[in-house]
Formats: structure tokens, C-alpha cells, sequence
């Protein structure tokens, strides 16, 4: 499969969502215990609006409509992060959206979703069942269907977050990046090695779903049998043809973490850096923490936070007694 | 009492301390519900060094400190952060630190202390049982005391986060700073209206432990009979003679907030910009929710988020199962 995204689109992307999402703060490397070099920055992209990188794909997306496309409406199946992206997204443009939610998803995530106005449908015992439904209903009723990471204009959103680390650390020679479906280290490898192809790509997996490790040693999109994380945003059980593609052309290595390691390197966050973000925001510093990845022949190494929304319910049912 | 903080003392603890502290991130108006005024800034002092300004004045004390001293250490009283940032500013500079705990500290937060290398040592029920061993203790042993908030290297160092206000938003017009025991607001009060005497400075307490209020009105400083809020780093009893002068002469007005009010402000800040505080820190926000404050008539207010230390070990409890 011959696939790319032109570095023109990424950047013509990057303007068009300027006004809609945040450029997001670099955290300047915390000097204390030497638990990680300090020459190590960290890009929290965990402080986007809706607190992952989501938005920028979404909104790539949504900006490109038609108006006919408008007045109808958009829809996509996520109980994770593209769906309270699409929901926020839909909002501030005034659209209708309807996202399925399988029964898994949380109470808390359907009422993120739907305080930004958007209909929610739970379907199906899992991702892939209200996946298949929500393309049906697209289908019936002629909604435009925004897949959280298999779309062109989903990739070429991502990939503007390539482009502003390039402007964040000019110099950055490496960074890491987490994978889920693979949408994100698509994108953004796309973008920085065709303006910088000397950068080092290292994406990050759950060990108990290596989907896009498991697909590119079989050399073609493979399920997995089974995943097992709390990672939950990084458990899609397959990569797509489009970002296998671009891994295989873009991601130099893949290190692999598991949830204790996850946990831990949450703890870390928290603790030194006063950010508390969900498993997989933190996964890249676990591969960092348990030896997978060692950033210490590069000067500008960047660990990507890619995802803040941790189920933080407790701590607020703690203060109000 | 005449008292005053000059100038260029805090200009001079700002150079002294830079190395050492976070020049902390502004966050972009999230433009969102309208739930906030759009021109609003919010300062994110929460991502600073051990999670709040408390870094600021702990080391302007510390890097002060002679030979002799430095060998004999440091000691404070204190639940909350400003012993957290004693005991992470003694540890990098490599100074032996006392901290006292009254009963009421939570265990993480004694946890947190220790691991910098600073001796704990519980004493008494509340505070000033606490402090007043602490005291005796330095006495006995040559170390020196560091207030929490009334110590003029304490206030000097917590100046200098008016001035990198000044320097992030130089038309700042008005700014919403919560009150413990005056240190911040009293600092920061003559640092920024030294420098610009027409920015509008707003106090925010908890209804239940408006220790400065109280003093106001008395025209002295003078104990609350009882304090009850779950904002525990905003509780002393009393000022003190020093931020008491400070505020008559910097304050504009204190606005007043309770308990279920700053939840819902933690709350808002947690989904709307991924960033988790304790009550303190989201004390200015609740005070614009509830109406006790008005920026509209401001082109740039800036609300600054004083601290994070939220009790967040529930969170990681459920994700290790």
C-alpha cells in the first residue's frame, strides 16, 4: 500500500485549526532526582482543549465540511477521547453529533459527552460493536462518519502537533510518542520526518496491546487476540492500513511498557510535576522509567503527554465529605 | 506598624531564585461556555516546583543563608506546602531540614516530605501546637525558623511572583489572589503595585477561615475563634502584623467563598483545562462563579492558581486495582 500525507496538507492543516485548539505548553525539564535526563523536555499536550490531542484531528475534520454536511450532522463511536473531541468540536461549530458509547465506557465519559450537547447512543459489549452501528446509522441517515484514527483528515490533524513541537525545539532529535490505533504517531511522523528526517520516532505500547508491534512484524494489519490494559485509549485491538503504513515508513523502534510500569510513571507526574493525566499520557515516561527507551545520546529528546483524562471522580467525592 | 517591601529587594530575589523555580505557564482563555469572562489569563502557579508558590519564598530564604547556618539546617511547622517546599529546597541545596507535623497532616503528605530527606517530626493536634515546638526547637539547636508566611525573606521571595505576572501579562489589570496567611498576597501585592499602582488586586478567602477580613475590620490582627474550610492551606487562625500592613496597603477588597463553591471550581478546572488543584488553588475561580468578584469592566485579569496539592492517591488506588 503507497500511502502519504503531504507535508502542504499538515501545514495548511495547522492554520486552519489555529484558532480552535491551544498551543500547548512545553514543561521545562524538572532538575530533581535525576530520574530522567534533564535534558528531556516534556510537550503536555494533556492541557489541549478536552484534554488530549484528539481535538486537532476533529477539528481538521470538521473545518473541511460542506454546508449540507453541516445541517446534518456528525458521528463517530469512541468512549475515549475522540468522542468527547468530536462532541467539544461539534459544539463550539454549532453542529449536531451523536456518538456511540459501548457499554463499557464510563458514566463520567457519557456525561463529558453529552454536556457539550451531543446525543449519546450506548450499543454493543465493546469499541468494535458500536463502531459497526455507528457506520450503519451514518450510512441511513447520511451523517458524516469521523473514524478516531483511520481518516485522512484525522491523520493530517494529528500531524500539526509534528509541526509545533518542530517550532517548540527547533532542535528536538528525538521523541516519543504513545499508540493506540496509531493515528497520532502517523500524523506526526509524517510531519517532522519530511521536514526533519533525522529525528528519531519512538512509539510506545501497552504490552498487552502491541497492536502496531503485532502488525508490522506480520507485515500487514493483524488483530490482536486479546488485549489487556488499563490503557484504554491504547487499546484498539487493530492498527488500520493507513497507519501501518505510515509507522512502517516513519517509527524507528517500539518499546513496549506494562500498567504497573503506567501507574508508577503517573505517580511520577503527579508528584514532580503537578499534572495528573491517564495511563497512557504517562506511557512514554514509563518507557523511559523501565529501561525500554534510553534518550541519553540525544540533546533534545521530547516525551509527548498525550492525554490528561484520568478518572479523577474520587478525589472530588473525597473533598465534598 | 509602617512596613514596607522594597523594590528592588524583590527585583534581587528574583535573580537569586530563577535558577531554581519554574517561570510557571499561562493558560490561553479557554474559550469555551462562557462560564468565565473570555479575556480572563489563568497562571498556573500549581505546576511550580512542589506544586505551589511556597518554592518562591523557601528558597530567597535559603539562599541567604550563611556557612554555619546552612550545616546546622532549616525547621518549619507546616501541614501543607510550604514544608513540602522546604524540604525539596533543603534537599537541593543540600541542607539538613527539620519539618514539624501537627496530628492532622495526612500520611502522603508526610510521605511526600520524607522523601526530599527531611526529618518529620508530629507534634500536637493542630498548627500551632506545632509550631510553637518547632520554635523551641530551634532555639535549642541554632537552626534557623522559617515561617510559613511571616518572614520578610518569605514575603520578598513570594513578591517575585508579581513581577513575572507583570512580565507575562504587561497590561494586567487586575488580579485574584487566594489568602492563608497573607505571604502571597501581601508579596505580590507590593511587587505589582510598586511597579503599576492601578492593577486592582482582589483577595479571595474561605468564608470560614477569612482571617484576613476579620483583621481588617478589627484594624489589628486578631485570631478567628474557630476556622472550618476544607481549603487547609488557607486556615491559619490569624495573620500576621506584617501581611496584615501589607494588605490594608495593597488590597483592593476580599471576596468571600465556601466550601461547595471551590469544589465546583476544582471541578470546572479539572474538565475544562486537565488541571487538577486543591481547593486554594481554585479559590479565585469560585469566587468569579459565585459572583463575589466582577472582571468585566478589565481588558486583561489574570486569576492565579496559588497551588495543586489535591489529595489525588484515590486516583491511583483504582488504577492499580
Amino acid at each position: 500500500m503507497s500511502y502519504n500525507l503531504p507535508l502542504e496538507q499538515i501545514e495548511a492543516a495547522r492554520m486552519r485549526i489555529a484558532h480552535y485548539v491551544r498551543h500547548t505548553p512545553l514543561l521545562p525539564p524538572p532538575q530533581l532526582r535525576g530520574d530522567l535526563p534533564p535534558q528531556l523536555q516534556l510537550k503536555l499536550e494533556n492541557m489541549q482543549v478536552t484534554g488530549s490531542f484528539k481535538a486537532r484531528g476533529v477539528f481538521n475534520n470538521l473545518l473541511q465540511l460542506d454546508e449540507p454536511q453541516r445541517e446534518r450532522g456528525v458521528i463517530t463511536a469512541s468512549g475515549g477521547n475522540h468522542g468527547l473531541a468530536l462532541a467539544y468540536g461539534a459544539w463550539r461549530l454549532g453542529l449536531p453529533a451523536t456518538v456511540y458509547l459501548p457499554a463499557s465506557a464510563s458514566a463520567d465519559r457519557e456525561a463529558r459527552i453529552t454536556a457539550w450537547g451531543a446525543r449519546v447512543i450506548r450499543h454493543g459489549a465493546a469499541w468494535d460493536d458500536a463502531n459497526a452501528r455507528a457506520q450503519a446509522h451514518a450510512a441511513e441517515d447520511g451523517l458524516v462518519y469521523i473514524h478516531p484514527f483511520d481518516a485522512e483528515g484525522t491523520l493530517i490533524g494529528q500531524g500539526t502537533l509534528g509541526l509545533e513541537l518542530l517550532d517548540d525545539v527547533p532542535n528536538m532529535d528525538c521523541v516519543l510518542i504513545a499508540i493506540g490505533g496509531g493515528g497520532l504517531i502517523g500524523g506526526m511522523g509524517a510531519a517532522i520526518k519530511q521536514r526533519r528526517p533525522g529525528v528519531r520516532i519512538v512509539g510506545v505500547e501497552p504490552v498487552g496491546a502491541a497492536s502496531m508491534r503485532h502488525s508490522m512484524a506480520a507485515g500487514q494489519v493483524e488483530p490482536l487476540p486479546e488485549v489487556r490494559t488499563i490503557a484504554d485509549t491504547l487499546a484498539p485491538r487493530a492498527v488500520s492500513g493507513r497507519t501501518l503504513v505510515l509507522a512502517q515508513r516513519y517509527v524507528d523502534e517500539i518499546a513496549l511498557v506494562d500498567d504497573a510500569q503506567m501507574i508508577a510513571a503517573m505517580r511520577w507526574l503527579w508528584t514532580e510535576c503537578n499534572q495528573l493525566v491517564e495511563p497512557a499520557g504517562a506511557a512514554v515516561l514509563a518507557a523511559l522509567f523501565n529501561g525500554a527507551v534510553s534518550v541519553d545520546r540525544h540533546a533534545h529528546p521530547v516525551a509527548l503527554i498525550c492525554g490528561g483524562n484520568a478518572a479523577a471522580e474520587s478525589v472530588f467525592a473525597a473533598y465534598s465529605g
